[in-house]
């Protein structure tokens, strides 16, 4: 372990900028219960959130758990600024917000009693470090939950190489960048390298055949295709594609939202504890009420 | 629609070997749960089980829904004999065999209140055509239950470009014998396409880490694993891999099953109604009690 600064990805391929906030929030929007559903913090428990970005994630965490308090950090004041104003506007009081990095953040050991963190190791180069500094945040049998995407479960209906293609752009640049599109399959594993125990993945797969409009309009389209559109420039300027063959795999990606298409992804959620190995003395957490639910298989 | 008979392809790539039995065994057995916790057939009903072969999944049928009758057809007589044998070992008194073929099948139109097809459809190079037919049998407001995997669902940690290389020979031995091995991914198309009504498709996902060592023998080694392993001959000898790298591959999807590893597959299993449209007066099936749980996020 050490005390050394890593800051995100200057790349970070997300962005800041307004459009990919509005992405993000639709993509929330979308699919809370999905990730959600099982999502809850007790009464007067500790939350610490890191990488809240815009407030996607927060809004929801705080209206689930009105009684448990929050602080979300996130390494942009600008993002920090606009999740601020949300929280406001939907008259949120129990979320305190901070700029601050994963890496160095302003936090004595055990000063929480649960960390969610969303969408945020697969910008790091050093996620089992990452997890590792959270754990020494946490008071002893405290909890973690991990959601990330994984772009490599993507699949669709007609097929296309194309498609695949542009797709393989956003890893690549997401992977020159020091992050991992991938991750969402390895979060068992880093979860375990990071001594954390009782670790359970429970896929959320995102099934859209045209019977789910709102999905196949929140998801892939204002969701995953915009995600993929909104590499296009930096996967041409880096050589990854032709612009022809580019542009086609997007075509091909929106060919999946017609009648007889279907596309596929699938997110990981974990839940781990850091369980109570000595000072039994410490302050222990709330009842830890964060259920899991997965037993190997995800019954749709 | 025509009357002319296909056959199953006769290098019906999973094999009537007792090896590839006992294999077929192994997958019903761990994916019971996965496949069938919402097959139930109402007391009376008769369902008409297409493709059964050893009866893998006719025991599980006939054990949940001990008060209806099941018809189970396959096109070859020794899967059959092992059905029959298997079915009477088990005590069951509620399934009729019957040698037969998809699209010659011996019986009259609106025969059977429900219908059940699972691992068929991906033999057939005309599954729509294959659904018709099944339509014709079912009374109105009866069911269709289909279940199919994907093998382009498959991805894993480690990932290996061997071991992708291992399963898209399946996947081109499956296209070359006139089957599809994508096809789970398609069922809402091709349903639809067949003139059913209310179909809704819910993907079953298998996720194991090496915390489910049930689902890590069972389903990667025994079931995944093993079914790359029997085409390896095939597969050289049509050229489409070289020795070494089909064996780098499987050795690749073993290194899944370690520690750090992790192994994904998505069944779909879709339900769909054949709805009244003409002589209200004709015999109506019991009551629709398969109940579908898909509502486009399969939660795990």
């Amino acid at each position: 372990m050490t005390n050394e600064t890593e800051t995100v990805s200057e790349s970070y391929v997300h962005g800041y900028k307004s459009r990919e906030n509005e992405r993000l929030q639709d993509q929330a929007g979308t699919l809370i219960d999905l990730l959600h559903y099982d999502t809850f913090y007790p009464s007067g428990s500790t939350v610490l959130e890191v990488g809240c970005g815009v407030g996607a994630q927060t809004l929801t965490l705080a209206e689930r758990s009105r009684d448990a308090q929050f602080t979300s950090i996130d390494l942009a004041p600008e993002s920090i600024e606009e999740a601020k104003r949300r929280a406001d506007g939907a008259g949120l009081t129990n979320v305190k917000f901070r700029q601050g990095d994963i890496f160095d953040l302003p936090f004595p050991a055990e000063s929480f009693d649960h960390v969610f963190v969303c969408f945020v190791l697969e910008h790091l180069a050093r996620p089992v470090e990452a997890l590792a500094i959270l754990k020494k945040l946490l008071r002893p049998n405290g909890s973690i939950t991990v959601i990330e995407g994984d772009h490599g479960s993507t699949y669709f209906h007609p097929e296309s190489a194309a498609a695949r293609a542009a797709i393989d752009c956003l890893v690549t640049i997401q992977r020159n960048a020091g992050g991992n599109a991938l991750i969402g399959r390895q979060l068992y594993p880093l979860i375990v390298a990071a001594d954390f125990e009782a670790v359970r993945v429970s896929p959320r797969m995102v099934y859209v055949d045209s019977s789910r409009s709102d999905l196949v309009d929140g998801f892939t389209r204002k969701t995953f295709i915009a995600m993929i559109q909104g590499i296009r420039e930096s996967a041409i300027a880096a050589g990854l594609i032709e612009p022809e063959r580019f542009d086609a795999g997007v075509d091909d990606l929106y060919r999946t939202t017609q009648k007889d298409g279907v596309f596929c992804y699938t997110f990981f959620k974990a839940l781990a504890e850091k369980r109570q190995t000595t000072n039994p003395g410490d302050a222990a957490p709330k009842v830890f009420a964060n259920v899991a639910t997965a037993d190997g298989v995800d019954q749709g």
